[in-house]
Parts: structure tokens; sequence; C-alpha cells
């Protein structure tokens, strides 16, 4: 069975409906084509999952562009569901050619915040001929609703990361490096079936769990640290993003204080989020849990954001987000506490979320483990 | 010693260096300032290694803005090589209050190639009092010229690559999965101190090796595959980017033939490149002997890219390129063939170019190794 990109649950194929809702969002836009530049987008749409690609939809036509190193795999991937054109140079030459067989293709949508600088003045330049409107999101829109095999695929990758990191805390200890730590750890995502790693995974120990993007380095791990692992799987494409935070040997009264808060405002985001409440309302849950426990100030990153295709997608969970969370979304919960020079605390879980409530994907224990 | 970003070689601190050469080219552009919004060029001129920066520099001022994740991260890393600002919501918020105090600046780059189509609009809105022009390649130039400094960090992350590549290839067997060879390579390179993956890793076998970027998949290694692993370390930065493709078991005649037009080819290009010749001459090297041994089709991507900060950058080797390569660039090396349904070859090196010549800095052997 074909999964890659997602694309299909089953014996459906996902993705005309995919690209039925992007014409349907072009209408509404009054446009006559959308160009996507996003390569998560391109494999939303088209199951292409590789580095090198411009997506051209019309009310009529799909049209992939990628590069030569692609030629097979893209066939493999894409199976039907795009016409896939192989661009020996550049793919804007390609571009050009393409647009120029397509009639009553004026108006053409482009995504502004896929879209470099350089390549809009080639728009503005070679594509002259046609009219280019900046557009926002109308992919990441549709992505930000998962439907049952998306969804599927995001418990497997949580399912990879939780077995790794189950077969990873019996193995640390004082006098392992943070790297020698993401090593083990990362070799057991592999191991339970990760395709890749969606962001470089932290280990941050002592008074580096301070630092909440740390990823590893050359600290040793020693006996009283704080011990954060922040890392993720990919599966299908589809990504997982889990934090805990240890304690090497006994916890101390301040130790277990501030992580006592951190999991409380875990658990209170966790339980409260709800589908049509604003990004800014999930995120205050936990943030003035914090305050109101007097450490406001050390918690200074958003509560979360969507995952998926990508790591970090719609929607946001943060302090300036007014648009409702949306039915079928994914979010991460990941509430911290950070005291420079001293170490920091985030409990980091994946939460499903429908019109029946919240379900949290992540069933690692939330309680203080001390490693021995 | 600090060493982050390479920044730092013994006792001499290189940024000021840096950023007076961008000072001078600021001056030749007639620009009072540059916005800097690559994160590879914010980490080459202050030593800063994190997610979300933005720098202005300009003939007096060099002004860095993160957000408050990096707000003790930041301080170590940039130790005084720039001033740091924590902005407590948007940086471009804050870019715009830091720019508000400077005088004498009105005309401003910005660096096309890494600046996206939504934050232009930014530039050309909320920016509309400074004159905003589109530069390219300003800091790029530079980082394409390494000092010894950068070379030890890249020469360290090819031996990192080479020792977990060693340790790799005994473990090498049928049965193996892709994704199972690539956790062990990758747990090696960790064990070998790489911070980070530069990119996925690939491991592709059989048929797959036909896919110049295949990642890891399922697939259970055979013998009589091709097995192309082609990954990179990272040491203070800086990448390195190695490919070696192995036979489990005895080659055939076929396998055997093609392996030794790609290594030829390799080792033709790496004795022929030289400072001064184009990218486009240093890529017909090793095409024009693929192509006169009949298999020119089967090359379809560029002999090389420029290593460092990032694993592709300047200077490129490749059919369009017509600047001539500067001393002291590294570039990979790395000639295929690729034969969609039966498999393909590649061999990458990483080569140093000085005047006095290239110096191949990957060790690693280049004769058919058939793995029992």
């Amino acid at each position: 069975m074909f999964v890659s990109g997602g694309v299909v649950t089953g014996s459906i194929d996902t993705r005309p409906a995919r690209v039925a809702a992007i014409r349907d969002a072009l209408a509404r836009a009054d446009l006559d084509a959308l160009l996507v530049s996003s390569l998560a987008n391109v494999r939303y749409v088209t199951g292409f999952s590789g580095s090198n690609a411009l997506l051209v939809i019309t009310a009529k036509d799909c049209i992939l562009l990628t590069d030569s190193r692609y030629a097979t795999q893209v066939e493999e991937e894409v199976d039907g569901a795009a016409t896939v054109r192989i661009e020996s140079t550049n793919l804007w030459t390609g571009l050009w050619a393409q647009l120029g067989t397509l009639t009553s293709v004026e108006r053409i949508g482009f995504e502004s915040m896929h879209c470099l600088h350089c390549d809009f003045a080639r728009l503005l330049e070679k594509g002259a001929r046609w009219s280019w409107r900046p557009t926002t999101d109308v992919v990441e829109t549709l992505r930000a609703v998962k439907d049952a095999g998306e969804l599927a695929h995001i418990e497997r990758a949580v399912a990879v990361a939780e077995t790794a990191l189950r077969r990873t805390v019996p193995m640390l200890r004082a006098g392992l490096t943070e790297t020698a730590v993401a090593g083990v750890l990362e070799g057991h995502l592999r191991d339970a079936g990760s395709e890749a790693f969606p962001f470089p995974s932290i280990v941050a120990s002592g008074p580096r769990s301070a630092l909440p993007h740390a990823r590893a380095g050359d600290r040793v791990l020693k006996t009283g640290d704080l011990v954060l692992l922040d890392f993720g799987a990919v599966t299908a494409g589809y990504c997982s993003d889990i934090t805990r935070t240890f304690v090497l040997g006994r916890a101390s009264d301040e130790q277990r204080e501030i992580y006592d808060i951190v999991r409380e405002a875990n658990a209170r985001a966790s339980g409260a989020i709800r589908v049509g409440m604003t990004g800014m309302a999930a995120d205050a849950v936990a943030r003035d849990y914090i305050a109101g426990r007097g450490f406001g100030e050390a918690f200074g990153h958003s509560l979360g954001h969507g995952i998926g295709l990508e790591v970090h997608e719609a929607p946001r969970l943060s302090r300036v987000v007014e648009s409702p969370l949306a039915a079928g979304s994914v979010v991460t919960i990941e509430p911290g506490i950070y005291r420079p020079g001293w170490g920091g605390v985030r409990i980091e879980d994946d939460v499903f979320l429908s019109d029946a409530g919240p379900r949290v994907l992540t069933g690692f224990p939330r309680d203080l483990h001390e490693l021995s």
C-alpha cells in the first residue's frame, strides 16, 4: 500500500479531495491558479517527498515540476495524482513553459510565506505576462485538519518516539555526554522505525536545560542534573514531538517544586483545550497557572504548535493567535520554566482535538522520574 | 575555548574581520546597512546558532535580535561580537524599534535569497521610512572562502563521518533494513562526536540506489545489492558530506563497470579542479568522462557544491556556473550514474581548494568494496 505523505488511507486516495478543496479556495479568491512552492504543501497535495519541486494547480490541471534526481521517485510517489514534468536545468524555466500551455490562466496566487524575494522577482520579471497575487495558508488551512489516515501516521510517530524514550531512559547515567545520549535515543528511534529526525534532537542537562533550544552538546551528565530530552519521530512523513525532563539522582525540593508546576500546567492545558477556543486562550490556561505560581517570566515561549508533515505548522497556541482551533487539529502542549544558570523543565505532549474534546496521544508518564 | 560557529581560531576572534568585510561591501554598494535574515549568515558573523534571529549591520553598529528562548545561549555564543536584543513578541517589531534609534541609516540592503515575500511586504509597509535594496551573496561570498579555523572544523567533521563509516561497514549485511543501517551509522556519528546530522542520511539499496535522494526506507538489504550511503557530520557548526557505494556480496560485471567509471570520474575531477576554474569547467571534467563512456544521460545532477556552515553553499560545481572558484573553497565532488530499476553508484569526497591545488579531505578508500 502506498502511504508516502499519508495520502492513502486503506484504499482511499485522499489527494483528489485535497486538490478539490484547493480549487474551491481558488474560486472563492477569484484566482485561476495556485503556484505551490512549500515542499510540505507539495507533498500534501501530490505525495511527492523530494527536496525540489514546484506545483501548479488550476481548475483543470495539476502539474508538478521537479528535477532528474527524482525522476524515478516522483513517478512512484505521485502515481497519477499530478502531471509530472522533469526539468533538466531550472524549475522556473520549466514553469514558464508549462504556464504557457495553459489557457484561461491569468491571475495566479503564490505562497507569500514560502516564496523568497528572489523568486518573487522572477515572477514579476519572467512571469510578467501573468498577474501574481500573494496568498497565505491556502494549503496550510487544509493541513491543519487531519484526516483519519494522517492521525494514524502521527499516532504511529508518537508510538515510535515513546518506544525509543522507554528504551533510552534506563541508559541515562552520570558520565555520558549529551551527544552520546542523543546517539542512543536516535538509534532507538531508527530501530523503532523512524524515517528521519523531524528536528535536531535536544538533550540538555544541568544548567543547559534552561536553554529551550539547546540541541545536544559535549556537556557530561552529572548526578543532580535536570536532563531534558526534546525529540520526535517521522513515519510516512508525519512528525511527533515530545519532551520529558528527568532528574539524575534525587530531586531537590526546588527541582520538584518547578517540575510539579510545569506538570500541572501541562495537565491543565491538555484538559482544557477545546475546538473553537483561540490559540491565545489555550496558551493562557498554562501561562496563567505558571504566572500565578510566580514563574510567569520564566515561561518565555508559546504553549504549542500544530504537528503534521512539518513539526511546526498550523495552528499555533500563543499569546497572539486569535483564530479558533479547528476540529482535527493535532498540537503540542509544552509549557516550561527556565531559570538561567540553574536549569529548566519542559513537559510536552501531542494532543488531538476533536469535537468530543482533547485526546492526549502521548502516553509516557509525566510523573517526576528520578533516575538511579 | 569558544568555538561555536568556528569563529575563534586559537585566540583570534575572526568575527570583527567578517563584520569589517561586510562593511566594505556595504560601502561599495552605497548601502548604509545590511539586514541579515539567513541564520547561517547570522552565525558566521556573530557566532549565534539559534533558530530565530535578525541581524543589522551598519558602519558603526551590529545588532542581533532574537527571542527569549535563546536569552542565555545568545549571550554565551555572541560574547560581545554584537549588541543583543531579546524580543518578547516578534523580531520584526523589534527591528523597527532598533532601526529607529540609528541615525544616518536610509538605504538598507536585505538578503533577496533569504527573505520571504511576506517579510519583504513588511519591509515595504512597516519599514516604509527606509529604502530597501535587494542584495545577493554579500555574506555568502565571504563564507565561500574558508579560514584556517573553519577548515579545521570541516576536517574534523570529515574525520567524524569517516570514523562512523569505518565502524558501520562491518555491520552491513543482508537482512537489515535501510532504516536500521541508518540508525547504526547515525549512532556511530554521534559516538564520534557529531553535533547533528547535516541532512537526512541516505541509505539506498538495490534499485533504490538509483534514486539520488532516496533517504532511508524499509527495504531489506539483499545479497547482490548496491548499497549507497550518503551522510555527513557536524562539528562546531561545520558540515561534512560523504558518499560511498558498496556491493553486498560479489559485484556483477555490470556493477563493476559502472563503479569503475564513477570512481574514475571522481578521481579526474578531484585531480583537475583548480582555483580560477569555473564551476562549469570543473563539472565538465567528470561529466565529459562519464558521457564518453556512454552514460551521460545517467548523471543528471551537478558535480558538487560548497560545504561549510550549510551543507549546500557557494560555490556550485554545475553546468551553469560561470564564476571562477576561489582559493579557500571547500567543495564536494560527487559524480554518479543512476539506472532506474537497476541501481546507482555515487562516490563523493570533500575537497579543499588552495592556490597550491586541490586537497582531498576524504581519506576513505574509493576502491570497490564487496561486503562479505
